[in-house]
């Protein structure tokens, strides 16, 4: 879907900060793009999430977990992302279906082909234009000098974990290369922030 | 899936009662038979469908529904339906899958080829043994005498919203006849009574 962008990458890797540069980058420049993340001000979306996040909810099956995902996904594409779309603005959106794919399918071991159907009946034709990945692997993130947070909540799932995950991020590049924007961020937040832009700009998103 | 028998019928057929004579019938004779409907005692699925009912919800997407609808039934089964399964029990389940191809897939017109495989993946091999269909057709419904608060829930929704669903019954039968057992309820409550369990008695559930 032309216009919509997704970013995807592990944990520890800077995501939430390099998409709030991006942010400031295109208010600065006066650029109409909105940034949004699940379940994003959408609010039958976010009583969804309420319900996958609540700690009560332990004995939750993974398949029903998959699915709440794919149904708060579905209502904030039809609150937020279809309505900024049908304006003609272009919408970047944290996290999107890789992260059901890699995390679900892969992580959690749920099998990728079965979170990839799910998803398509979810989304329909509402598929990223192209998605960026930034690229750091879960030993750089580990060794990484980050806030004390990053690193409990990492190891708290466990290495192996993320191992999976990143290497779920690399079999998708691998079955769709074009659709994705690989960017290496493993150098300095600045140098990260700098190939984000150039690819953005490259790409006729940002000016 | 053996032992798991599912009941299907339109608004006003008088489902909920003949399920109550039958959970009566299984008690009076000793049987071992566990009656349920989703989301059925299950705490979770239980918070999923709370979102659903509620009526501040009004614009959530009808594929985000019918994916909660899933997420539901996926919890339920886990909860409720495969301990019960797994312990040799028979499980009598008060509309299954085929209520969300008609009243999803048909009646609210998401496709029922969409519906049908957005459940496979939700559960898997847990298809019913057999399904009885409770069949009285919405003008007969209509004319029948009924509880006031049944006929105001039927109006409600429309006429023709309840002929499609019928219809599309209908057509499931057609489509997969071994699997429905079809029992005439255009006549008194005690005749529906006495052709359901002559039905379950053939097929071996009840004695």
């Amino acid at each position: 879907m032309r216009n919509f962008i997704t970013i995807e990458g592990c944990e520890g890797v800077g995501k939430t900060y390099q998409t709030r540069l991006l942010k400031q980058y295109c208010l600065d420049k006066g650029l109409d793009v909105v940034f949004t993340r699940e379940p994003g001000g959408s609010d039958i979306a976010e009583q969804i999430r309420r319900i996958i996040l609540d700690a009560d909810n332990s004995d939750m099956d993974d398949l029903c977990e998959a699915f709440l995902y794919a149904a708060s996904r579905i209502q904030h594409l039809k609150d937020i992302v279809k309505p900024a779309l049908s304006q003609g603005k272009t919408v970047i959106c944290d996290r999107y279906v890789d992260s059901s794919y890699v995390y679900q399918g892969i992580g959690r071991g749920l099998g990728l082909d079965k979170i990839v159907r799910l998803n398509e009946i979810a989304v329909g034709e509402y598929m990223p234009e192209f998605t960026v990945f930034l690229d750091l692997s879960p030993d750089n993130a580990f060794r990484r000098k980050g806030g004390a947070d990053q690193n409990d909540r990492m190891e708290a799932v466990g290495y192996a974990f993320h191992r999976k995950v990143y290497e779920g991020y690399k079999l998708l590049i691998q079955q769709e290369p074009s659709r994705f924007e690989v960017i290496d961020a493993s150098g300095t937040k600045e140098q990260t922030q700098a190939k984000l832009r150039e690819a953005l700009i490259r790409r006729g998103v940002l000016k």
